[in-house]
This record gives structure tokens, C-alpha cells and sequence, in this order.
């Protein structure tokens, strides 16, 4: 804390403003009308003005921002002033038009996932239980674990060397980049296509680990891929493709991406819809609302019209459509073990439970041998099952059905409840450090169904209520304990299971679990975002900076350009030329955003020493209109407009009217601070 | 356009600058840490600087608008400095409780409007009915349009007399409230109480007229009082009451206000919610996605808990717990006659068609006499039903219920449903003028369902679908065309179907009607809103507002105040006291805002001579850091600040960095320009 370190921390904040985006640079300082050209176009404080309170936290954070602002500049106002009526109405038209193929490709995915993870699981349950029907138990483990090891290796090596930012749910990766941390591989096309794979083989290995989580961040990596404004690697660079190359359009694209992941894995369009605007995203506008809830309904039309094509026997011995799916060499050990691990769960416990005889009325659906279904055969002598089987040696969508089913009560015991719940619960902690795309919903569903369908069990004398009605509210618990969502969690159970009859109890008991949870921390996916060093900006600013004051944190000190200041340049002589000498050169277009990792680099521009003396007219590009606060405005307010308007630079003016310096408060400023 | 007008326009708005409230005025303006006693607090631009093209349009608005933004004096600071922990814990807590209440106020309102209607409107049924069954059709129609009359009466001159605020539907008065807009009866008891029972008579009366949009109004009405503060008349003064006494607060408690009221008409606590966000807030947040929710939740239980008590028959004849319930003597006049007009249609029509055998297989319920079912007898002979009598000679609820009714294909005859769409469709739209307190939902739903049901009897022969889908479309659809919402009427259809399997029909059918309403117009709330005069501020700017910088539309000449200021003082020097002297004096509650139409007036302050010559020191209850804006700054971006921040004044600095002169853009001049 000595003077020093609060130097360094000084210095080192100068990267905070905007390195590597040139354009975006030059544009968002400080302008005047009739600002003479060799007139700074900042004036910064002299002296250290950053207070010694202020220095302790001032981590300033290292990612880069997202920006939200319009830049108000001469060739903004000139392109807007030029637009014609039917260049809105493409903008206008091409948005939906994106929407749509959001909708339509998150939709096959979806589909082509869930019917890729049927056929390869079930394959592998048939070839498993025909070697056990004739008895030979050694070879079918061998093969039940030798299938769940390869396509654990597979999944996790595709995460290890391909794509590392696919590994785990993606749901924090979207949660930053909607809260505007612009960090490259998340979105990357290598990150989708590791997601979709490795989800489909983390699934079909037979992990306790769900798809909803990777579909939001496939969804999400769908619509940024739409959003990069085309690709000159590609030959894709039609003129309406650019409209996009902004961070506003962009992260409104990824907001529908996201809604389209959830109504996709869980066929919940309004569950998606809400999730979305609940959990996702962290700036909002009623035109969303609509525009999300155009994509699910686009989803949930493509996964119909499949799912009837496939009743038809078109897809493979078990496309049903169902409800789920789920580092280098250690990654894939790792991986490997744990493969191991949930295999021997799998098979060894269902040995330790006794058989059940089959209820007698339904004799013809029980026991199952080797297709999916309530009651599982697993060795018992004929017309009794295996409850344990029944949930373990089965997909987890075929868990979950079982456990929720209605009429079924006293089918499973109450000590196959509390070893199944244990050994989900146990292994869907370990599963979710893996590296291979993996949701949370599904183990929480599971853990949640368990335990609710075991105090159903336990009071079952007392409350004569059906024993699904319990599991579905355990399930519901648990997720609002988790996840601490309220109405989309709501939505998506009741799209779930189709009964609207359960809603006031539904509601009731995610009341309960989301108050409980808040009492001891956030939930699950804030607490991913900040232990994967994602410097998350709150909607609340924290109490104590009420005490701070916007001029302490500033970053400084400035690097200040003039109006017309010497670069690769266009004329020889210090003199503005005018807008609109700039506006014939330029077109707006030159100074958008391009799509993530393409930017140029000021390392990779090529300035000659003859360059180097000539003049550049910065006038006519910078905004003439940034946001700006005083000084003493305390941190706190600072924050809301920073979020609200979701800026990455904000002016600050000094106290005193008769001065013109001016500092500026970075986002990346703010996020440090959050983080402390 | 002359000069002249322009100075009356400039002149006039001052008034812009909040009248009536001293204590926000002068907290609003700006201030400087280490200012002078005699500096002037705020400082204006000399001369006239508002262009011409920004006079043409600048009709200040007349209303005062609510204040969001936090006021940071010190007193303020003192106040969140000096907070202790069970202070906080306090205010929390009171959040929640006031939650609750609203929610047990709400739904019980709803229960009894229902059961009061259902009685009122069932006896009014069974007396007309019997004098039928006896062929005295001229006395049951004298009696049935006498009852009608009476009730239109007795409703309309209740709204007449007593509340004029509260005819109509009550939505768009919330929608204005919620978006800043303060006219004071709004919310008023006698508000409350008129559309309680004002919506009953109305209902009653057999209008074609709903009652959710009343129970909206109510709702909200049942928050405002809560949020008042308490009541020095009523000797409701405690201190915890008083931590409400901000636009912030009651703001946030009236939104849920607004979805108890939804969840209260319609039995759709989700539906609340979305309704909620979708329409009637402008300012969300989402925690109060959270609290709407265990308000909506609260309602719920509510209402199950009382309809299960009347399944025991406590709640005289007809408590059923149905789906819905809807000026001075010229007032009560054209009330009486819409209600003689709608006595016509109800009991004449029906003698126009044919009477239909009963299906074979239901003669157990067909058909019905005197009660409320789906096969009026209305003069047939036995076995035999009149079709147009079950939709007109029944409450709207019911005749809903029949329309949406499945399985029940070729029970309406074309010609009834063109008749009954026709007849629905008119009274509808001339019912809505009358002075009573009136929904629009039922009406549309109404007119929905039987065109709905229409298109699906001439679509039978081809579609083969159930005719109770295409009423529920049908009805989608005219939501879908007249509100412009979209998924919270989807959540409300669904909720009040309890049949998910639609939800992609329904989907589609609320897209394509919303885009083609959105290609003609707004929707109906915002037209009310607009008709009714309310200056709302749209989420977004105007295109032409680009064209105008702030500095162009800013209220002035502004009333400056220097920093200690002559006035009923406190001491006989002009010297600052500091903040100590003042935070020893006041209390941060004698600056909190008063309840709706509580304020101490400017004129009813009483200043005698003596203490005009005193001396007060305004120091420390400025705000010392409001928002500023550049002049250069368009008034497009200036206006996504109001709207974001919720501010009410924004300061607007000059573009010459050297000069400290300020003005004022008010929101009341934004609320006016985006009137035009």
C-alpha cells in the first residue's frame, strides 16, 4: 500500500483503455465543435490524483470489455442520416432473418444430438444385456466399461486438444459474454463443434451429467458464428452480412442463441424464453422478449416435425427423442477414471438390491429386458425386476421418467432411493470436473427426483400422495436451491411433465429452496463465472463503494491525442480537413466492430517513416458526445450507468467548473473492483 | 413560429422545473464540494439559446413525472452511513411483507368480486329463467333488462360521482404510473374502492366487459396505500412505514401490484408475472422478477384456498370461483342505455334461430334450465336447445367456457356464431366507452373464440380438428392482434387451458397475429395511453430526435439558488452552518418523498417577515452529483439516460470546456417532444 505499488497499479491501468481496437480507440474520447486542431483531445490531470484508499483494490482486470455505446461521431451521424427506407427495413428484416436460423440450426443440433446419444447408448445397453442374459457378467462389464472408457477418452480428448473453453456446462461462458467480457474462445467455431461432439459421446459414455448446459452454449456459439459479419477467408462478404459488425446487435443475437439452447434441450420454448432473460442475460429490452420468443417457437417446430419424422421408424433402433444427454493426457485419464468409476456404480449396485415382483396388473410391461422402461429385468428370476437397475443401468432421461412416473407407488425401495441418490449425488460432483461438455440440470434433476421420490416414500402412510408428485418436487427444490431461478425453472418443469395442476406447489417449493440457498451464498452459475476469473459486473453495486468517489479509481494517466495528430497520414500540412474529406475516404463500415479475434492489431499496422510525418484528421471520428460524471459522484452511482448503459469508458469531469481535464473511468476498472 | 412564441414556450417551462415539491427541487441542482455561500448553486446560459427548430415541437407536459434517481446529499450519506445492520435487515424484511400483503389483499378482492358477481349475475339468471318457464316472456325480458339497467346504473354513477379515474380498464393508468407519470388520483382510495365495486355492478350487468383489467387496477391501487407511508389521519405513523417514502420503492411495490391483479383474474400466477414485465413496467429489475413471483404465488394459494372452502357450499348459490367478471348524468344515461342495448341483443337474438336436438349421448346435460351449462333450453321443446341462448344468455365466463369447449363439434350452427361474433364484436366496442370500470380481455377473447370457432366449423369438413382448438386459437389470435403481447398471453391461455400441447400452435398463431397489428399500429394499451393524454416515454428514441442536440430542447431561464439563501431561516447570518448543524436539525425522512398528493404545497408554507430576512443554508441537502450531459450530445442518446436511469432532470453542460453555465433538460420537456 505503499507509494509505489499505487504508482504501478497506475500505470499498468493505462491498457485499460481499449489497446489493440484502434478505431474504437480514437473514437470514444473527449471532443469539442470548434476544437482547434492541435487542441488535445483529453486533457488529463496532472499529478496523481488517485486517492490512497482507492489504489488497495484497483486490480484493474486484464479481459477486455465489450462496448455498448453509441459513438456519436461525424460519420455515424452522416451514415445514419443517409440510410434509406430500404436499407432499415433489410436491418430490420435480416434480424429476424437471423433469429430464424438460430432457431433452425439450434433446433437440428438439438435434435441430431439427442438421436446420435439414443443410438449409441442403446446400442451399448443391447450388446450389454444380451451377453448378460447368457450369463456371462465378466464380459459384459468389461464391454459396458470399454464402451463408457472410449467414448469418455474420445469426449475428453476432443476437449483437451481441440477446444479447452467447451469443457464444463458453458452456461457461465455465456453468462460473461452477455455481461460484456469479451474473452475469444468462448465463442469460437472450434468450441462448437467440440461442444456438440463431445457432448454427444460425455453423454452416451453414461455419465451422470446432463446436455441443457452445453445446448445454451451451442446455441450461443450458432448465433455468434451468424453474427461475425461474414468471412473473408469464406468468400462471405455480402454488404448485408455487415450490418452486424457491432456489440449490441451481436449480443442480442447471443441472447436468442442462448433461449434457443434450453427450449431445444428441454422442448421448453417459454422455459427458454425466460431463462434467457433470467439466468443469461444481463442487459435486456422488451424487443428481445419478442424476438427470443420467435426463435423457441422456431425450435420447438423444427424438434416436432422431427421427432414425427422419426415415429415412422426412420431413425435408428432407439430414436425416440428423448429428454437429455451430458486436458491433455491427464484431462482424459481423469476423464477415463471417473468413466470407470460410473461404470462400476452403474453395474456393480444394482447386485447388492433384492429382486420385486412385478405388480400383477401389469404383467405385460414388466420386467424390460434390455430395451428402456420401468422395470428392468438385471438378473431377477422372471416377472420380478430389479428397482435399482430400473434407475441406474438405464439413460438418465429414462431415470428421470421412471422416477417422476405417477401411479407407480412403492416401486422402488427406500434403501434403492438412498443408494441411488448417494451415488448420484457422489458422482455428480466428481463428473462435473472433467473436461468434457457437461450440463448440471440433469445430475440435479436426478439427485433432486431421488430424494423427493424418498421422503414421498417415507411419508408415503402419512400423505397418501403420489410418489411422482414428490420426485418432481425434489427435483424442483434442488434446482431452485442450485440454480436459484425462479420462473424459468417453473416453466421448464411444467413443460416438462405437462401438468399444470402442480404449479402452486412448484412455486411453493422453489420459494423455499432459492431463500434457504441465499442465506449461505450465490448460486451455482455466479459462482462458476468468479471461479473462472470472469470479472462479472452486478446489476448492484457493492455498499462500500458508496464511500468511494469516481475520481479515485480512475485510470491514468491518459494517452492524449490532438485533433490532428501525425500517423500514417493524408496530408502534409496540420490542418483539419473536414468531415467530409473523411466521409469520401471512409465508410462507416471501415470503422465497425469486427466479428471476435479479427481486429487488426496496432503491431500489425505497416507505417513508413514518410507516413510517420504526415497528418491525420482524428476530428471528424471521435465522439463528440460520451458520457460524462463529476468527480464526486460516489462509485456506486458510477456503477448503475456503466451497467445500465452498459459503457466501457465514462468521462470524468473535475469538481471545479473552471478547469477542462478530464480522466476516465474504465469498465475494466469497475470489474476489478467487483471482483475484490 | 415567430420569436414571440418562441419566448411564451420558453417562458411556460419553467414550470418544467418541479413545482410543488421544494425538497427534490432543491436537492436536484448541482453543487461543488468546496462551493461558496453566495456562488449561485447553478449558473444559465444568458439569452435565449433554444434554437428554432427545437420550439416548434416543445410542448413541456403539464404532469410532473416521478424521480428515480438517487439524490446523493449528505444527508443522504449520512443516512446510509449511519444505517446499522438490523436497519437494513428491517427494510428487507418490510419488502417481503408488503409482498405478501399485496398478494393476500389482492387475492381475496378477487375472490369476493367473483363470488359477488356469480350471486348477483346467477339470481338475476334463475329469477328471468322461471318467469320464462312460465311464458311470461315479456315480464322476464322487463325484468332481466330492469335488473341490467340498474346495475349500469348504479356502477356508472359510482365512477361518475365518486372516482372518474376509475372507468375504463385501469391498465393504462398503471402502464402511465409505472412509466413515471405522476397524476395523483390514479391510484387514490376512492379509485380502489369504485373499481372494486363499480367492476362488480358492471359485470353483473351482463356488459360485454372483463374484469382483469380492473383487478390490474386494483392491485395496484392495494400497493400505492401500502406504499404511502402510513396515514397522519389515521394515526398510522410508524417508523418502518416510512422507509417506503420514495418513487423507487413504490414503484417496484405497484408492479407487483399489477401481477397480483392478473394472477387474481385470471387464476395465472405465472401469467401475472410476464404480464407484469411484458406490459406494464417500464423499469425492471431482476429482483423483482423474484418478488412479483411470490406475489403472484401468494395470490394463488389464496384463491385455491377459498374455492376449496366454497366447494362445501358456503358461498351462497352460484360460488363456483369462475374465470372472469368488467360521468355524471350523461354518464349514467349512456351507461343505461349500452345496458338496454346489451338486454336486447341477450334476450332477442336468441329468439332469431332454430332450436337443435341434443347429441344422443348427453341427454343427462342437455338440456340445461336456469343454471349455467352448455345447452340453453330457451323455449324449446324437450330435448331440444337453443345454441345462441348458451352464449348470450349466460355470464361472459361461462359463454368462454362453452366456446373453448373440446368434443363438442357441430353444437354451434354457423349462423349462430356470425350472429353471436357479430353482436359480441359491437356491443364490445361501444361498451368499452361507457363509465364503468371495464376489461377489455373477456370482450376480445370473446369475439376470438367464436370467430375462432367459426373457422373451424367451415374448416370441419377439411381439418378434422376439435372446434374447441380453433376457439382457443381464435382467441390467441385477437389477444395476440389487440394487446401485442405475447408470452404472457400465452402463459394465461395456458393457464387457463391446462393443456401444454398447444403451446406450439398457440405460439405461431400470436407471431403472425402481432406482426400483422404491428404493421397497422400500436397496441391498445398504448393507444389508450396516448388518447387519454398521458406523456409515456417510449423505451426508444425517435429517428428525428437524432437531428436535435440536448442543448436545443432545454428548459429555461432556470431559478438559481445560491448555496445559503434568504427564506424562513435558521440563522441571521449568511454563513454555511456546515453539515453537522443541519443533520443535527432534520431527519433523512423530512426529506423523503410524501405519498401521492401529501406534499407540502409552496404556497401553503407560512413565512412571516422576519424569517424572510433569514438566512438557509441549502448546502447540504444539494445533490451533490447529478447526471450531465454535453450539449452536442444528441437528444436521442440524452434520452436512452431518462429512460435507463429514470431520471427526472438532467443537467446539460456547454461544449466550451471553459465556461461553467448549465441548463436543465427535464423529463417533462422529453415527455412533451415525444408527444408530438
Amino acid at each position: 500500500m505503499d507509494h509505489r505499488e499505487s504508482d504501478e497499479v497506475v500505470e499498468s491501468s493505462v491498457g485499460g483503455v481499449a489497446p489493440g481496437d484502434m478505431e474504437s480507440n480514437a473514437s470514444s474520447f473527449f471532443d469539442d465543435e470548434e476544437m482547434g486542431i492541435s487542441d488535445p483531445l483529453l486533457r488529463w490531470q496532472t499529478g496523481n490524483t488517485t486517492s490512497q484508499i482507492a489504489v488497495v483494490g484497483a486490480n484493474v482486470c486484464p479481459i477486455e470489455s465489450l462496448d455498448y455505446e453509441v459513438v456519436e461521431n461525424d460519420i455515424y451521424k452522416e451514415d445514419w442520416r443517409s440510410r434509406k427506407k430500404h436499407q432499415i427495413f433489410q436491418y430490420v428484416l435480416l434480424k429476424w432473418t437471423f433469429a430464424l436460423l438460430i432457431g433452425l440450426a439450434t433446433g437440428l443440433v438439438g435434435f441430431f444430438s439427442n438421436l446420435a446419444v439414443e443410438n449409441i447408448a442403446g446400442f451399448k445397453w443391447l450388446l450389454t444385456s444380451n451377453l448378460m442374459l447368457k450369463h456371462r457378467y465378466h464380459e459384459a462389464f468389461a464391454l459396458f466399461a470399454g464402451c463408457n472408457a472410449s467414448l469418455a477418452a474420445a469426449a475428453s480428448a476432443l476437449c483437451a486438444y481441440l477446444a479447452p473453453a467447451a469443457a464444463g456446462s458453458g452456461i457461465p461462458e455465456v453468462k460473461a459474454y452477455l455481461n460484456g467480457i469479451d474473452a475469444h474462445p468462448i465463442l469460437a467455431p472450434s468450441t462448437l463443434f467440440v461442444k456438440i461432439f463431445g457432448c454427444i459421446f460425455g453423454v452416451s459414455a453414461g455419465f451422470v451429467l446432463g446436455k441443457e448446459g452445453p445446448m445454451v452454449h451451442t446455441g450461443a456459439c450458432i448465433a455468434s458464428l451468424l453474427g461475425q459479419g461474414g468471412s473473408r477467408k469464406y468468400q462471405l462478404t455480402w454488404t448485408w452480412l455487415r450490418y452486424f459488425k457491432n456489440d449490441r446487435d451481436r449480443r442480442d443475437l447471443i441472447t436468442c442463441g442462448a433461449a434457443a439452447g434450453v427450449a431445444a434441450a428441454f422442448r421448453a420454448p417459454l422455459g427458454g424464453v425466460l431463462f434467457a432473460y433470467e439466468e443469461a442475460a444481463s442487459w435486456w429490452r422488451s424487443a428481445l422478449l419478442w424476438r427470443t420468443f420467435f426463435t423457441t417457437a422456431v425450435v420447438a417446430v423444427v424438434l416436432r416435425t422431427f421427432i414425427y419424422f422419426c415415429r415412422s421408424g426412420n431413425c435408428g433402433l432407439f430414436g425416440k427423442g428423448g429428454l437429455i444427454m451430458r486436458g491433455v493426457p491427464f484431462k482424459i485419464l481423469h476423464a477415463v477414471a471417473i468413466s470407470l468409476l460410473t461404470s462400476c456404480c452403474s453395474y456393480g449396485l444394482p447386485w447388492l438390491v433384492k429382486c420385486t415382483p412385478c405388480p400383477p396388473d401389469i404383467l405385460d410391461q414388466c420386467p424390460t429386458i434390455g430395451r428402456s422402461g420401468n422395470y428392468k429385468n438385471f438378473l431377477c428370476p422372471p416377472n420380478h425386476y430389479n428397482d435399482l437397475a430400473s434407475l441406474f443401468l438405464n439413460t438418465n432421461d429414462d431415470a428421470i421418467r421412471n422416477l417422476f412416473s405417477g401411479g407407480t407407488n412403492n416401486e422402488f425401495h427406500i434403501s434403492t432411493l438412498i443408494i441411488f441418490f448417494a451415488g448420484v449425488y457422489c458422482l455428480g460432483i466428481v463428473t462435473y470436473g472433467i473436461a468434457v461438455p457437461s450440463g448440471l440440470f440433469i445430475p440435479v434433476i436426478l439427485a433432486g427426483a431421488s430424494y423427493g421420490r424418498l421422503v414421498g416414500t417415507l411419508l408415503g402412510p402419512i400423505s397418501k400422495l403420489d410418489e411422482g408428485l414428490f420426485a418432481l418436487l425434489g427435483a424442483a427444490s434442488f434446482l431452485g436451491g442450485t440454480m436459484r431461478m425462479t420462473v424459468s425453472v417453473c416453466v421448464i418443469l411444467l413443460e416438462l411433465t405437462n401438468d399444470l395442476m402442480i404449479l402452486p406447489f412448484v412455486m411453493l417449493v422453489l420459494l423455499i429452496s432459492k431463500t434457504v440457498g441465499d442465506c449461505f451464498n450465490k448460486g451455482v452459475y455466479d459462482q462458476m463465472v468468479k471461479m473462472k476469473g470472469f470479472p462479472f459486473m452486478e446489476a448492484h453495486a457493492e455498499p462500500y463503494m458508496r464511500n468511494l468517489k469516481a475520481g479515485d479509481v480512475v485510470s491514468g494517466p491518459l494517452m492524449t491525442l490532438a485533433g490532428v495528430e501525425k500517423g500514417k497520414g493524408f496530408t502534409k500540412e496540420r490542418v483539419s480537413t473536414g468531415a467530409a474529406d473523411v466521409l469520401r475516404r471512409f465508410d462507416p463500415f471501415d470503422f465497425a466492430k469486427a466479428g471476435s479475434g479479427k481486429g487488426v492489431k496496432l503491431e500489425e499496422l505497416d507505417i513508413d517513416d514518410a507516413e510517420m510525418e504526415m497528418y491525420v484528421d482524428l476530428l471528424p471520428i471521435v465522439n463528440r458526445s460520451p458520457y460524462t460524471v463529476k468527480e464526486t459522484m460516489s462509485l456506486a452511482k458510477a456503477a448503475v450507468l456503466f451497467r445500465e448503459l452498459g459503457l466501457r469508458h465514462l468521462c470524468v469531469v473535475p469538481k471545479s467548473p473552471g478547469t477542462s481535464a478530464f480522466d476516465i473511468l474504465t469498465v475494466e476498472n469497475l470489474r476489478g473492483w467487483m471482483r475484490i
